[in-house]
């Protein structure tokens, strides 16, 4: 008999596509949770085969995630050798054709945060998760996403709200945020009116204004590093794991969090 | 026929109660809305007796709004000679005692912003809204009441964050500010953790700060003028006066704009 | 002999030309102050000629303050009359060259927040100040003036530093903040830079952002109401009424406060 | 004859002692400027003896910058092998009692950034300056020290105003930052009265409120990274190395850019 304090939860096994910055700072944070195990790392060129990830990031942690050279293993020989229950991909738009259908035929659960797909893969992407739970998010992080869909239903309370929109980045980053357009396209906001800060070092911050007559509200993001990303993607390979076949967003699986009860407080007891 | 632009909409009949800064406040949005009909307004004292509101206030107005003192009518005859939909009650904690019995009979309808009711007035309220719609929200703005709804969802999400809050009110403002204390134990936080600035003239702002390790979420309210409260308690009226009888919070009809449905979109469309 | 507390200060005499919604936020600070005393106010119109300031505002107040009407006397029998210190200005552009010549043959300082003056009317009035001590100041707050300095001080300091400039306010203000604007011209910003959001009600925010390569500095000022006017007119005209002749803007009476003097602290002690 | 574009400063030499998190930081920020060559590196351990400082770091330079070990050279044989305009010191407490004797002899000049130096220590270097020019900051960020001049500056224009001060930070951050006791302590506020906000991965932010009357001005310093203390140092070194003897601190040094003088501008002309 098992105490509750030794109960062994068998952890999610996780493989990563993708190890550069963003890929790194994914897993530093995949490593440090208690909830997946990361399995291997699959990166484009050699130089680092077969090192420990653990080890190579300074991070103590008991797994054996490993290394790979993307052109080490076919998609099959690495699902079948190296078996894993998800896949997180920050690699490239092309990554997912190569691996997409072996791992989807496994079922195994593939997040992806690449902004750049063209029409046909994310059409490619639809069609696999016939099979899997694909979950596809450009901006994987909690916070932005909590915040378009608050932002989404304050709108709904009061239309007549303005809405401003102020994106702030550092100084060489010379088109407007993505995640800024984004938000605007989903408040139907128009794309021209974003106010685009760029200053100095600023990793990022997006300020939501909604003017009322007599109260403002605002609801601001800002990103600390990157390490963001990689929490973003934890939570989204934990929340789909166990979701019917499908292709989801990031929203899709905040949703069922702003789904609140009426539920009787002291203050309030609705009668039956 | 109709066209659906000249569609003639009854207006709502309403009455107020109390008529000091914030009642003229409340009593002014009332008279600029287009969906409620100001009909009278109950005055502690009798020295504006038979003013009517709109010429008083300043406000361009048809409506026929006029102040009543207190001790002009019974309940009885008051909601005779000028019947009403509802009452909004910007008084004091003892007013609901003399009008509710004969408003409740009549079906009309109860927004009560008071935030001292000693526990027995509570209750008589509850046994009144047995045969009515009562809602009662000490802090009765629409974005005080949408913030703790977020932070709600936010938390639910991610339980690991770090939640604190800011109140910043004017100098001579004693105490902690009473909202601040209700979003804090909204949240589950320890009221001794508010942090409270007191500083010139602020009318009345409150941060929410979410903690994640590599983001962080504000939510901020920053209160402009009373006439805030007026916006609360119409949107409030308006959206409980097709309810079931019962007792209600601001929460409470904030909650079903909550309730978001997983809408298909270009990115997203599971499969069924 | 005096005691300490019943002490008599003489006042300063102050007379005031504009009563309309910032002169009256003016004359309302202007009575609090125990600096000043409000002898007058000039009205455009006639409908409140002779009637108390103090009592028309519900100020508690023992001074004499009175409204008149602009054209009850000629400015020369105004001032004999009711001779004043000093006159705030908050009317219209064409005032000053009705009282001005008088005023300034006096000796009378005058400080004026009039931002439209056509160029003719300022070379008058840069002439009339070789008489008396002018102030003339469009953004006559404290807070705006201190700002401006400071930001100039700081783009010394770090010249590579990139400075972006939000301005916040209500959604019916059409146009570019005029204070922006010239925020922007004092810190040798481009015009077109400046992010305007228009909200709701927000009566006035400008924030300032310095991007360092690893911090931000932002300086933020927040308008909460028009008597900011008041105070700013009363420190201008307390600041210059000792000053020589000349004439002077806002920013002039502010600098001498910048004026730092090294001295030695506990940690800093440099050698003789 | 060299053109002035082409015209060959002489870069100043300079020294680091402390290779930890943020001694490197500061080398990065020392390699990257094109105003001095970084000719060393002290670190307390052995282990990364004789490696070149901006290969370890990653960074393009053609500086010959080597890291010593602490006891691989006497002070003497230190500075008469690789000898040094300036030292820039993030190590620790008792560093400079070993080397501060030799440099001074030397009239190198000295900046250190420990927090912790005993009493006896900051005499020590008080006696060392009759010979130097040394500045001590423990913080030594520009933003930082720019905040607290303006606040105080701006304390002595507005008497009056409330001053509020929240620092927030990183949740392990256990005590209340040395930073805003220092702020609090310039400006004469009670070390009690300033609000901690503990949350996530905030890097470090301090908010000083002041509250007019009726508006309210905001001074924001937000941290990106360390490498912000690099850049305060070399701007410390750069503006003592031509000073006179003397013990100086980050405002002595910051004090003359606040020295603004009355420029005759379009709006401003104050008669001779």
């Amino acid at each position: 008999m098992w105490s509750r304090k030794t109960c062994v939860c068998v952890k999610m096994k996780v493989g990563l596509f993708g190890f550069g910055k963003t890929g790194k700072a994914v897993a530093t944070v995949l490593l440090q949770s208690h909830e997946v195990d990361l399995c291997w790392v699959i990166r484009k060129t050699t130089n680092l085969q077969h090192r420990s990830v653990p080890e190579f990031l300074g991070v103590k942690d008991n797994t054996q995630g490993v290394i790979f050279s993307k052109d080490e293993y076919t998609p099959e020989e690495l699902f079948e050798k190296h078996p894993v229950d998800a896949i997180i991909d920050f690699s490239s738009a092309d990554a997912v054709l190569n691996y997409g259908e072996e791992a989807t035929k496994r079922g195994i659960c593939i997040v992806t945060a690449i902004s750049a797909y063209p029409e046909t893969t994310i059409e490619h992407l639809k069609k696999l998760s016939e099979k899997t739970r694909i979950l596809w998010s450009p901006n994987i992080t909690i916070g932005i996403n909590f915040l378009m869909l608050a932002a989404k239903i304050l709108k709904t309370i009061a239309p007549y709200t303005d809405i401003e929109l102020i994106e702030e980045h550092f100084k060489d980053k010379k088109e407007v945020s993505g995640t800024a357009i984004k938000i605007s396209h989903t408040l139907g906001l128009s794309y021209k009116d974003i106010k685009s800060v760029r200053a100095g070092g600023i990793i990022g911050r997006h300020e939501l204004i909604f003017g009322f007559p007599y109260q403002t509200v605002r609801l601001i993001h800002e990103a600390i590093a990157r390490e963001a990303f990689g929490n973003g993607a934890l939570f989204a390979v934990k929340n789909i794991i166990n979701q019917k076949n499908g292709f989801y967003c990031m929203e899709d699986i905040l949703i069922p969090y702003f789904n609140l009860q009426i539920t009787p407080t002291e203050n309030s007891s609705p009668n039956p």
